[in-house]
């Protein structure tokens, strides 16, 4: 039986991990739940944010569902963003963030992108120094094989799902070593994929062209922190950072997350959009294909999208329970 | 009497730059210019896209008009952008990107926001190394001491400007060194400045903001290359890259352009819009204290923004010469 990992998380994670159980559940998806811990509560009470029998879990299961962390502001010895660390740490190379128009009122039409990050080197390849109070020092780490891995996997992807344009950003003007090796690896091996469009942009005109035309693109690939910013500049046309969904596929598992963080602000209150978590479980179900209750799962946030019930980020006054409550009315 | 270097560059930057050299003349500013080269068609003739002769050109004017230039896809050996060379060796050290809502038609009121970038560190120190075709490297540099005074800058302007908040934008939950070090610096120089609101923000949840509600930024303060990214996405909000200028401020002396780039795509048409070169002329006029000439030639660019003519990035079909001879006309 497909065993799905959940990982609530800290904060608003709690809500809205719990909120995708209670749908999963209702719509009596073939697996089985297992639960394990990973942020920042976990931390302060075990002293690290990604304990071994977590990221045992994680291998263990065909696929995981993650909330949302909280990491402290100031420096903590020993402490390392979980999320990060499992990436790293189980190899889930490619971090994946559609996004497309959602059914909403005002929304602008026609866009329909998918972000594909690098997602274990570059800037987090977690190489810092620091003299004293006087100056420190990140190593941006880009390796060809990491590069082409996900150039690969972009080709693929935009193959399979029918896309005909790749956007190849980076910023090769100033970083000619680290983001022209990444350059060169890619447009390698986009010239042997002649059925796709290629392009290649500087980050920020990607991000200023993300802002104002984003129905210009189909599919951009990226190094790590450029794919960060991003896709969080992307995910406005798609309802924004409520309902934004981001996959993070390794070889042989991958975790599903919410792209939004732990919003201490909101935590607690049941206010949290659940939505994100939801698109983000879809995600997880085709990838343990279990394609028909994907299915059957999109087309209840469509239609929750269509007509409400909205939470307080889409200008609504429900309740995470009550947007539940109405995808589960969809089955 | 005032000294304004001139530097065209390549592609677009020669007709915006002999745009501005023309409306600055009809304005009869009291200045002399000088003209200096910089650029690819430079680089090619000379072998330096940035010659001695030109850095001390600009140090002996009391302030430079800089175009754009085209840079080479490719790894080119001796090749390094004269604009990043020009910021790093005359220590330029705080770009400023003013954005507000122009007087055009479906522009977004209520945007006035201002992004101060550090510019001459992190991941622009030019220090990067290649293994082969396998692995590159590049390092990026924070110090304690450009963090505090690009900060301290910001506070200023801000004071100056009467403006109320600043908004420090980081990635410290991964960067925790280096942009760890960023951000507790610009805190404590905050601590200094009571009457400022303080906030902080990861760089891409800025992006984010920055794109969908961009009325809620007064000042941003930021590294070198998200300072880059976060510009041009707000530069959305101004008119677009066509409209958004540029300072770079060193202690004695300051360049100001275009955001814009080269645009081989359009160069030699004449269709390029002057209007970016000529808010930076204003910012340029007001740094060397010609005050009344800035203002005149703030009102006439005001006033083509709201009446037209508009070049094919205002989805207009006037000429460069059409927008500078109404511009003209306004004085
Ligand atoms: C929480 C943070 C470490 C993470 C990242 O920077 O990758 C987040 O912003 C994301 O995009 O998943
Ligand atoms: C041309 C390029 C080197 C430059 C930069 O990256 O700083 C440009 O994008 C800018 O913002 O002025």
């Amino acid at each position: 039986m497909t065993r799905l990992c959940l990982i609530a998380g800290d904060g608003i994670g709690r809500e809205v991990v719990q909120a995708a159980r209670q749908v999963l559940e209702a719509l009596a998806v073939p697996a089985e739940f297992v639960e394990a811990e990973a942020g920042w509560e976990t931390f302060q009470r075990t002293g690290n944010a990604l304990p071994e029998q977590t990221l045992a879990a994680v291998q263990a299961a065909n696929s995981t569902l993650f909330g949302a962390v909280s990491s402290p502001s100031q420096r903590v010895a020993g402490y390392r963003s979980p999320i990060v660390g499992m990436r790293k740490a189980i190899d889930l190379y490619a971090c994946v963030r559609p996004v497309q128009t959602p059914p909403l009122a005002n929304a602008r039409a026609g866009v329909n992108l998918v972000v594909v990050r690098e997602n274990t080197e570059g800037l987090y390849s977690g190489q810092e120094t620091r003299e004293g109070d006087e100056r420190a020092t990140a190593q941006r780490i880009i390796t060809r094989q990491a590069s082409e891995r996900i150039v690969q996997w972009a080709v693929q992807y935009a193959q399979r799902t029918g896309r005909r344009k790749i956007t190849v950003v980076h910023k090769a003007n100033v970083l000619r070593e680290t983001c022209g090796l990444f350059r060169e690896t890619a447009l390698r091996v986009l010239s042997d994929a002649p059925d796709l469009q290629v392009e290649e942009m500087l980050v920020d005109n990607a991000a200023y062209q993300l802002a104002r035309a984003p129905e210009r693109f189909e599919v951009l690939v990226t190094t790590n922190l450029f794919g960060d910013i991003l896709s969080d500049v992307a995910s406005v046309w798609g309802g924004g950072l409520g309902l934004a969904a981001s996959a993070n596929y390794g070889t042989r598992t991958a975790v599903f997350e919410p792209v939004h963080g732990s919003a201490p602000d909101i935590a607690g209150q049941g206010i949290a959009n659940p939505l994100a978590t939801l698109s983000a479980s879809v995600l997880m179900l085709e990838f343990v294909g279990l394609n028909s209750y994907a299915e059957r799962l999109q087309t209840a946030i469509q239609a929750v999208l269509a007509n409400g019930p909205y939470t307080p980020d889409l200008a609504g006054a429900a309740t995470t329970a009550e947007v539940v409550q109405a995808v589960i009315d969809q089955f």
